[in-house]
């Protein structure tokens, strides 16, 4: 038996206990991993509360991405060793002292980075490259609005856009957040609070609008991202946080500027997909990592006795950052 | 002096004439070609009632195909020889005895097909490529829904699409369009006299929907369009004849099934993108239209001097497949 983050039932953050269950074994082509610390995503505060299950065959345990040591090699495993440190998304169960995962979603974790930024790095760069390079197709020299710049997604965007060439304006709720994603590359932030953000995006971008916009909002920015898009630009709708229903849609905008809207998410894909992914992620940004030209953007470290407070702090919205929680 | 058709004002039909014009002269990296045929595109009809003007640059002559002879080589061009056959997408000007084109937009025409048959190629076989294999990255064995089947565009993507190993299913107006969208490869067809299409797609795609649609009518099919697109479903907007305004879209399902709504264009885009997208499409599909087993799709051949006629039968709405014009 190994311990592992359980829930009593769906709710608040108090459902949320350490508990005995049975140890994973490797199938074939997977590997068992002692995981060091794992990351909190929204997704867990929805599957906590019971309105995200986890897809058929994944763990029922919570936790969507881990960093740890190799601990056991399934059948036929011959790409990493017992001992390798690793990082990799997970279709869940990264809340427990060990986890198997396919070996190709295995990434190595440069050492100059600790498991709990090891840990940061899977979902939020994953899912920044996925929507920026593979559904995106983001090209030098091109501006990307990234909503939510302080966000794991969003920092770690930022610093990708950077990598690439290209070029990031930002919207955040305080000038801190703000700060921090200017720190990391982004070219200029707008505070929502102050209002819509088209003229900002017009400001920075010429007159010409962004290539790219990786939005988490939904229905209420619809309008103004669809105003802000250049010619041949990339509406990529990651999240629908503040609602899913858009009133009016004019297609001839569409035709007229030649303007693409893309709905996306990493969990529900394929594994194929998620091993395809990253691998090209790796030999992206695989040598910056291990540089520290890019670095997961930490809020704070929990441990994972503290998983309740964990919960509730990600439930305050004040991070800028991951939340991560060491596991031992 | 060489001869074009001309327009006396906007208007109808009667409003074309032919009459003298200067002779275009190509400059540096453009070829001067005798054009033998050219073909109708609905935009010229947008364009005769002056609701669609031709981009900056452009000449304002109609014609946005033609295939023809090099007659006389600009500074420069040494990849192609005066007297090869050739066809080629205009920004204008192919309704004309001359016409001047970038070097980089000629496809050699194969010596299987006719004048005629080479002015049906560039238009409809281009924009097929784009939507499908540019925008669309259609993979072997998915399904593609074509609206308008039996159009221009509708059989060179049928075509193309078997080509590819892809399925295509469509819908068109009559039995006897649909009849032809079979003989070209389609696997099924549905009459949209009889009501919507969802049913059809669901039974076609074994309940899974449509990976790509191809569109031409916008707002009305909107809806039933979502509904028909299976997870990671792009729908490729080409056209809005039905209308532009949209009053639902449920971001939900955009993220839920990982949908595209991609809004696309082939006249406006860059020469750069135009001259990529020839090259491209001949690698792909230069051998098959060479050895016939592709063929552009003529409905009907007028000679230009009938080019009222040819207009006024193309706002029929009867044809299937190219309307062209031979120029003498």
């Amino acid at each position: 038996m190994v311990l592992a983050v359980t829930m009593s039932s769906f709710g608040e953050p108090d459902v949320l206990q350490i508990s005995e269950v049975e140890t994973p074994r490797p199938g074939p082509g997977e590997v068992l991993v002692r995981v060091r610390a794992t990351a909190l995503n929204r997704a867990d505060l929805l599957q906590r509360r019971g309105l995200y299950p986890p897809p058929p065959g994944a763990s029922e345990i919570l936790g969507l991405e881990m960093a740890g040591e190799v601990a056991e090699l399934g059948e036929g495993v011959t790409s990493v060793s017992v001992g390798d440190r690793v990082c990799a998304l997970l279709p869940g169960g990264g809340y427990a002292q060990y986890a198997c995962v396919p070996a190709g979603m295995l990434m190595r974790l440069p050492t100059n980075l600790t498991f709990a930024q090891g840990a940061a790095i899977p979902e939020t760069f994953l899912t920044a490259y996925l929507n920026l390079f593979v559904l995106g197709r983001l090209s030098p020299r091109e501006t990307v609005l990234v909503h939510a710049g302080a966000s794991g997604v969003g920092t770690s965007a930022i610093q990708l856009i950077r990598l690439a060439g290209a070029n990031s304006i930002v919207t955040a709720g305080t000038e801190a957040k703000i700060e921090r994603c200017l720190s990391l590359g982004a070219q200029a932030g707008w505070n929502y609070h102050d209002g819509s953000f088209v003229d900002f995006v017009q400001k920075y971008t010429d007159g010409r609008g962004a290539n790219i916009i990786l939005d988490f909002i939904g229905a209420p920015y619809f309008a103004d991202n669809i105003a802000s898009l250049a010619i041949d630009g990339r509406l990529i709708v990651i999240g629908t946080m503040g609602g899913t229903k858009v009133e009016a849609l004019d297609l001839g905008q569409l035709l007229g500027r030649r303007l693409q809207i893309i709905g996306t998410a990493l969990r529900s894909r394929s594994l194929a997909d998620k091993i395809e992914l990253t691998a090209a992620f790796q030999v992206f940004a695989g040598d910056a990592l291990a540089n520290g030209e890019v670095v997961p953007v930490i809020d704070s470290v929990f441990d994972w006795r503290d998983v309740q407070e964990a919960h509730r702090y990600m439930e305050s919205n004040r991070n800028t950052g991951k939340i991560v929680l060491n596991v031992n």
